[in-house]
């Protein structure tokens, strides 16, 4: 059985739990407090970063992007980079935009904020950084509506790797009671697609410790 | 002709440049500064971000991942993403590293302070910042020297995309004369080799205007 390393609320863990579920591939969920630095969980990744990826016959993965790749080259049944040179471009395009720039201006000023630095014991939340993702967020469910008047999903007509990982930074957010759904209906029609398949459901399950998600979180009639 | 736009100092465009020399794959670079946010430009690339490929039948590619992986498939001739799943895994969680970890504690916290700050006219570099990254960048020199204990090349046997984004980074700090180099053979000695070949040459050659190169910037025999 494969053991997979990771955080409740981390964006890239959760696309490569929703990868590893859409492609049928079994794991045993392991949280691994990365702050605590353990020399066993250093010695698998030097970075002392989540996600890490022990396949059934112990060879080690980590990176979120090689992790990626690597399920997709792998195990290629299920096709999460779909498509030609261009269209597979255009999906790695956008799990760029939200793995980079969504979490550059989004994620790190919110979740990051609001919750690793509770984690870590930093203390409180820098509400600049705070204002600063709560403003930003807006743009980006703007795109999102604009991608859905002219696609069926974010990246082309197929579900893929692009729609994953736009939804993991969203359900972190939303996690929190982040996401200002109220006039966002087109970037909310599409999270309500993605929420309702059953790689989903295990994330709507997470419970950070001593924090609890907004009522709406698990609910997929938001 | 293809047409790339890119930054003089950003390690990720410096990545392409290098990729495409490596393939031999011609094109006509083009410095885009991307602050003055040319209406031309956001519309090949709404995030507003170098490097942008504009391959000679038109079609545009963006994200330096995205490019990465699709210079890969569309030019497989000459790899740089080479062997099986594992040793591929090898090479892209190395990547990860220098383009997200490195990128975090080192090249953020000097190039962005010292250049980007600069350019933007957005004053003083955050001396904080700048005593972080200069502690930062021994830990990472210490693990090229670790690697190239046990390998030829960063990732492997082979020359590959771990030295090329490892080095682009490092050209960027010693084009500032950040890179404490003595002390660090190990790592000298492979930043030698990759920067002898003649891939590296248009980089050496890039002049940020307003900020000269330390002297050895160039220099093969440093």
């Amino acid at each position: 059985m494969r053991t997979f390393f990771h955080l409740w609320l981390s964006p890239v863990a959760r696309k490569i739990r929703l990868i590893l579920r859409e492609k049928g591939l079994d794991f045993d969920p392991v949280i691994e407090r990365v702050w605590e630095r353990r020399p066993e969980f250093m010695a698998l990744n030097p970075a002392a970063e989540v996600p890490v990826l022990i396949e059934a016959d112990g060879r080690v993965l980590s990176d979120g992007t090689a992790i990626q790749e690597y399920l997709e080259e792998a195990y290629p049944d299920k096709p999460l980079i779909y498509g030609d040179v261009h269209q597979r471009a255009e999906i790695r395009r956008l799990v760029g935009w939200f793995d980079q720039k969504f979490n550059r201006e989004v994620t790190a000023n919110l979740v990051e904020e609001k919750v690793g630095k509770r984690l870590l014991g930093q203390g409180q939340p820098n509400s600049q950084a705070m204002k600063a993702g709560y403003a930003n967020i807006h743009y980006h469910l703007d795109y999102i509506a604009y991608l859905m008047d002219r696609r069926r999903y974010l990246a082309g007509e197929e579900f893929s790797l692009a729609d994953i990982t736009a939804a993991t930074h969203l359900s972190c957010l939303d996690y929190l009671g982040d996401v200002p759904w109220e006039g966002h209906e087109g970037a909310r029609d599409w999270y309500a697609r993605v929420k309702s398949r059953p790689s989903f459901r295990p994330l709507l399950a997470d419970r950070v410790p001593g924090i609890a998600p907004v009522q709406h979180y698990d609910d997929l009639d938001f």
